[in-house]
């Protein structure tokens, strides 16, 4: 029974990480020895959103001067599983921010704290054009509001169909993140855990309550150091392994499935794990286990960090790098289900849009010399290997 | 009655452009060092073409080592609308090319030639990292085939919904380009132009034919000189008024609507003039008028290019460009119809996205300064202006 994919999960920073602020606009009209043809239409191009749906992800943000303790709403329980998972996506921000500052030496992030009239709000932070970093974006988002009955009944199956239920309230929390690395050496992590729940229907107080985990940790490197990768994948393994042995494997091949530019017929990257919709095991254990691959991040990545940060390379290779950025923008921009879901929905752009890199490249008909290190790296995302 | 969407014209290479080659493979698999988990669905993934016009559109095409004098079939006449239209754009291709391999001085086009055995082929001309130029695509392309009575009818309209013709033979041509210059101050610019043509379904004889033209040419600076937009709209419009005066502001706001970033509310550029699915007026005047508009584009553009092409520049400047390269990016990646078209099917993907510039860049929420060039420039992507 997953959730109907508007609201359902996703690898970017859309749904789960709103806008910081509002709509930047150009700042106020000047004047100009020209006649011009304002267009009235200027603010209204966009097209309404087509579902209730949308109307309540999309709700305006109001940007805040400080960060809250929490956004759930006043009378919610910490100990619930909204406020556990809260807190534990916030300390994955801060502890992740604080790695990644640490490690750059210097840049540090840029915060926005935002709000939503109908409740909830998120906290973005991004670093740009640091020593080791080029973009780094840790986003958290707790958003709460009403999905129309269609939605639910979507979700919820035939089992639903022969009852019209209200509008019903959701609540969608998570932690987002892409680290875009100057060095080739040096991949771009991404990862994004989030939790979704909807109360029953407004006017059917009975119906069952349904709630989803989502989430995933994957490496992007632009050339293969078999002991880097071996090392992120072992962390995920690990993780996995504490509770549930099947778990890694199927989250390894659904990662490498998920990741995959069709029209390249190759991967974005070397994978890690991927999960979606996933309520069939126990809550608290899904709970522990996100927690668990939250706060395994930081062991999984910034030891390889620290080894390739400062190796030196070629001009080639920054090239290289920057035809596997491409890539990247590639699968973000016409396949990942957040940002195309995000642009199609009039989200904050720049919030949706801080996982691109900073710079990217497209060469045509580019191919790698057979049995170059370049050649290798394209053969693993064309031919996902097992790495531990 | 415009022609189904999946035929219809586009601003890109995709449909009139495709393929010079066969879809790249590595290299054979080389011995290593590690077991690898060799992926059996490698080369089946791309998921078979939902309809029979999927199908004919990209039926598999072969490298050919010449340039046939033409690609229509040997019973057609060289005198037809669709003789005269490919010697049109052959002739503009040859043009374009020279006129671009002459100001860059030194730099040539690479030639591929390809050929589908159901009929057609094309050439694919790409100049790259030239001294003015970092990518110069110029693509021309003939095909024909076969289209399902489904999409036949879909483009007739009610008036063909009371009867079930059989398969609809189908021709299409076009030629295509999109130029990126290295130097900031020295535009992009992108022009298509296409014909589209069905026979009567092969069981109706009788039935009546169909036939529509597109195209356009727009231009995409990074800074404004009001001098060279005024010149390159001027030429767009004399070549519009000889034939009707209402063209060049029909085509003008068209141009404007089309190349709309709709997730940014602004254009890819300053525009010029876009047509398509175009069957209103008499046909050889709509021949003639593509064929002025072809011929167009040297006088349009290349006196800019003079001008601008070694005005000294600085890193910021050049920045700013790459972060308009982003936008050209995320235009042709999200919204343009012939590049989604043919990701989605299948076509050979470096023939498709030969649009991409070479370099761009993402930088997280960057605003010009009030006042500043790069403020005039976006202004001018948000409020289209009348430029003549």
């Amino acid at each position: 029974m997953p959730p109907p994919a508007a609201l359902s999960a996703s690898s970017s920073f859309t749904l789960l990480s709103p806008p910081p602020s509002p709509k930047p606009k150009l700042p106020p009209f000047s004047p100009r020895k020209h006649s011009l043809a304002i267009n009235p239409r200027r603010h209204s191009l966009h097209s309404a959103p087509s579902s209730a749906v949308r109307c309540a992800v999309i709700e305006k943000e109001t940007p805040e001067a400080n960060r809250p303790d929490t956004f759930l709403r006043e009378n919610s329980s910490s100990s619930s599983v909204r406020g556990r998972f809260e807190k534990m996506i916030r300390d994955a921000q801060d502890t992740v921010c604080a790695a990644i500052e640490a490690a750059d030496g210097g840049a540090t992030f840029k915060e926005d704290v935002w709000s939503r009239p109908g409740g909830g709000g998120g906290i973005s932070r991004v670093l740009q054009d640091g020593a080791v970093w080029e973009k780094a974006g840790v986003n958290v988002s707790v958003v709460y509001g009403v999905m129309p009955p269609e939605a639910y009944r979507a979700a919820k199956g035939a089992a639903a169909a022969d009852h019209k239920p209200g509008p019903v309230p959701f609540f969608a929390a998570g932690v987002s993140s892409v680290l875009h690395p100057k060095n080739p050496f040096a991949p771009t992590l991404h990862f994004n855990y989030r939790y979704f729940e909807t109360d029953a229907p407004q006017d059917a107080p009975g119906a069952p309550r349904q709630w989803w985990f989502g989430g995933g940790t994957d490496l992007t490197p632009a050339y293969i150091f078999e002991e880097d990768v071996k090392h992120f994948h072992s962390v995920q393994k690990s993780a996995c392994d504490k509770f549930d042995p099947a778990f890694y494997p199927r989250f390894k091949k659904w990662c490498d499935d998920y990741f995959y530019i069709k029209h390249r017929d190759e991967r974005r990257g070397l994978g890690g794990i991927f999960f979606d919709d996933l309520n069939d095991y126990d809550q608290e254990m899904l709970l522990s286990f996100a927690t668990e691959c939250a706060n395994s991040v930081v062991p999984a990545y910034l030891p390889i960090i620290e080894k390739r940060k400062d190796l030196p390379f070629t001009d080639e290779q920054k090239a290289w790098q920057q035809l596997r950025r491409g890539r990247y923008v590639e699968f973000n921009l016409v396949y990942d289900r957040g940002t195309t879901f995000g642009l199609k929905t009039g989200g904050r752009i720049e919030s949706i849009l801080v996982s691109l890199p900073l710079t990217s490249r497209w060469e045509y008909d580019h191919k790698p010399e057979e049995g170059s290190e370049e050649w290798k790296l394209l053969d693993a995302c064309i031919n996902p290997r097992e790495w531990v």
